[in-house]
């Protein structure tokens, strides 16, 4: 399998989802940009099928299988969106999917898997346990593993959230994608650094799990899953195809605490009247952070999902009762 | 001041405020066109600034007054979007704006009303003290008086929604709208009639706040408050001016239960990802309700606000923890 991914790929992806994947709108919130000091253009990928960007990566590697493997099947392990995505995405292709949960996995995550189609397979609660399960998956049945993120036609897929928004929106100068495994953010950076050159490429990281800003800073990948955020969808370890990607097209890594997350989180529903899930929040809060680094220019902003447990919102776990305070500035 | 409002003055209500209203998008979500068997076409006033529909009608009220009368100021009584909708059109106008709102109105709604710039005096929480505090309010300042419904002005504004709805997707069948005192309905039901005459108006009401559905049945205004609804928008009687603008316009009324309201609100919040209040969800439920009427109909439903307090989630109150039972089939 060749790792490298282009611009060229991601105009494949597009052509191969479009009329499944969604193309999502483009929202806008003049509070926001006003505390934020600049203008902020979202992306609304928690508007995307299973309610997250990751039906873009896994519907464009389900579609590029032959047909030999569509009717092996295919395989992924995910705690959350990724697995829903790939449930989805072989169901129209007309392929079966197992996924590998983790046991402590959500119910609604879980639901939302079994209502594609998918068999769920549950497993110990560790990166190990869930390769391992994976890896005796794809011995047994010879099925296609579907990446969650370090696969170039999962990258390629990725990107094509950037595309649609660099043709929506004109003049964007820079780009904040959160980053976990980095398949959103290299994709991203992939995209704009062949079709906006000038532009810049922010990732956004919990400062519970920056394995990725410590990776920029050692100049090396520093792989490390962590299970301190609530950014559940950025737990994950920065993969090994993506880092170099990030690596050479991401102008920097700005990481952001716990309570600014949360507090970005309630900010977009209250204000935006939309739903994100933290690891949406991430990008928002990254941008909220660095009012002087951003201030007055054109932002694009991917709210990467919208999947929450509408039972557990965690400004009631924080202890966030009323308004919240604003972030600290640093 | 004339009691009649027609297509035309909805159409100068649009020119009136256009540029400070937003233009809102209609979105679609095939989950719950599967569920109600039609397909359905939302518009999402809760993205509209104020996060309701009612800042078309204050709006286009505050600019339609004379110099003298804006010099003079604005009032209004309200306990919610009205009162936050005139403060930011009076704003907008360069008038000054008072809003009587009673002792037990929500924090959060009062701080919105402030931090448009207008003043707040609290009175008792009867509809009486709310009408009495305000007339004294005109009588002392000279202030005009901005109806939360029962204006030609107002009820033009509301208009407006529908009117850029019938503009945003043609062929629609079947127009739904929440009613309380009827503003936004009637001004639905002049456009509709006017520029869609085959198409059907139906009006959504809380079973436990059915003043209209009953003036309809009895074939005359029986207005009556209800405070036992959590649809705290549709609790005010039905208007002495949209009355007979609905009779005339209006197919139906459909009544439904709390129960239904409430799963509603968290369907459109699970499966859309957006925010809306339980106003809002009033015409989803509506439609939800009558799945065989509607089946396979193509319908344009108004979800009219997203104002919701994020640590007053109305399926906390009411015990649905976990993805809440099917609404009953009436």
């Amino acid at each position: 399998m060749s790792r490298s991914v282009d611009i060229e790929d991601i105009r494949a992806a597009a052509a191969r989802i479009v009329g499944q994947a969604h193309r999502t709108p483009v929202l806008a919130c003049s509070a926001i940009d006003e505390m934020a000091g600049a203008r902020i253009h979202f992306k609304c990928e928690n508007f995307q099928k299973v309610g997250a960007f990751k039906f873009r990566g896994a519907l464009n590697t389900v579609l590029s299988l032959d047909r030999t493997s569509l009717e092996r099947g295919v395989v992924t392990h995910s705690s959350g969106n990724h697995g829903a995505a790939v449930a989805l995405a072989a169901r129209i292709a007309g392929a079966d999917a197992v996924v590998v949960m983790p046991e402590n996995a959500r119910r609604i995550k879980r639901l939302a898997v079994e209502g594609y189609g998918a068999t769920v397979i549950l497993c110990p609660p560790t990166q190990e346990d869930r390769e391992r399960m994976t890896a005796e998956v794809i011995e047994r049945d010879g099925r296609t593993l579907v990446h969650p993120y370090d696969d170039p036609r999962v990258i390629a897929g990725q990107g094509t959230a950037a595309l649609e928004l660099v043709e929506q929106v004109p003049g964007i100068e820079v780009f904040v994608a959160p980053v976990g495994g980095g398949g959103l953010l290299s994709g991203t950076a992939l995209t704009v650094s062949s079709l906006r050159p000038a532009a810049a490429v922010i990732g956004a990281e919990p400062l519970e799990a920056d394995d990725t800003a410590r990776s920029f800073a050692a100049g090396r990948r520093i792989p490390e899953a962590s299970n301190r955020t609530i950014a559940d969808g950025l737990r994950t370890s920065v993969g090994e195809i993506t880092f170099p990607i990030m690596r050479q097209r991401v102008s920097e890594i700005v990481t952001v605490p716990e309570e600014a997350i949360v507090f970005a989180m309630r900010l977009v529903w209250e204000r935006m009247k939309i739903v994100i899930e933290p690891s949406s929040a991430v990008a928002v809060a990254a941008v909220l952070a660095r009012p002087g680094a951003l201030r007055g220019r054109r932002i694009g902003v991917i709210l990467t999902g919208g999947n929450v447990d509408p039972d557990e919102l965690p400004w009631q776990a924080f202890g966030l009762i009323g308004p919240p305070p604003e972030p600290a500035r640093r």
